[in-house]
């Protein structure tokens, strides 16, 4: 059965895209840590980080650093975090959160976002991804 | 003034080393989220992930799945997780955490063990490493 990330990337569950590629895809976390928490995931679907290619895992973490330093001009934050553990979604996927306080990283306390405001912070990143 | 990690590389603080390069240096925490949680460090010191040039990011992330595959061999665990936060010490460090539940992930909980435990540890993850 494909994973609710594909159906993500393929179209059948909506989300607020950030950016995508031949290969990856990012989308806003709609459970966030911080208003900007984006998943940065591989097309191709492997369940732990670790087991995909060199080639793969490269790519996926210049995608992410690309994302992330959109992130980072878009969101006011003291940084952005990168984080990697993928216990509830079998599909690697790269968690870049917006750190204000060590609250934000982890995974304890989570941001209420209105749609428009998930839609506002998504075209913004991809403002700056441009 | 040098950072902890700098200090830990040079060898004027003492560490359980895992790994080291021309470049990369990786060493156990000392206060670790699961037994077998390991730093990996540009030895340039660079405060935040998304400061590092290109090729510095990309090989401190070559090296961490080198380094993340050694500790997923030796550590019984669900997987290995990787995290980036930075609040505490200004030198980018990526976190390897054999994930057992979420709560190696959180930096809630905390494991104690015997520097025989930490030395033996590390010494099994260099091994691996060869």
């Amino acid at each position: 059965m494909p994973s609710i990330f594909t159906k993500i990337i393929n179209g059948e569950i909506p989300c607020y895209k950030v950016a995508e590629d031949d290969e990856f895809f990012a989308f806003l976390d709609i459970n966030p840590n911080a208003a900007g928490h984006t998943l940065c995931v591989p097309k191709k679907e492997v369940n732990k980080i670790l087991d995909l290619d060199e080639a793969s895992y490269m790519g996926l973490m210049a995608f992410s650093r690309k994302v992330g330093k959109a992130i980072e001009a878009t969101i006011p934050c003291e940084r952005v975090g990168m984080t990697v553990i993928g216990l509830e979604v079998p599909h690697v996927h790269v968690h870049l959160i917006p750190l204000h306080s060590m609250k934000n990283a982890t995974f304890q306390h989570k941001e209420k976002l209105e749609p428009k405001e998930f839609e506002e912070i998504a075209s913004k990143i991809r403002a700056a991804l441009k």
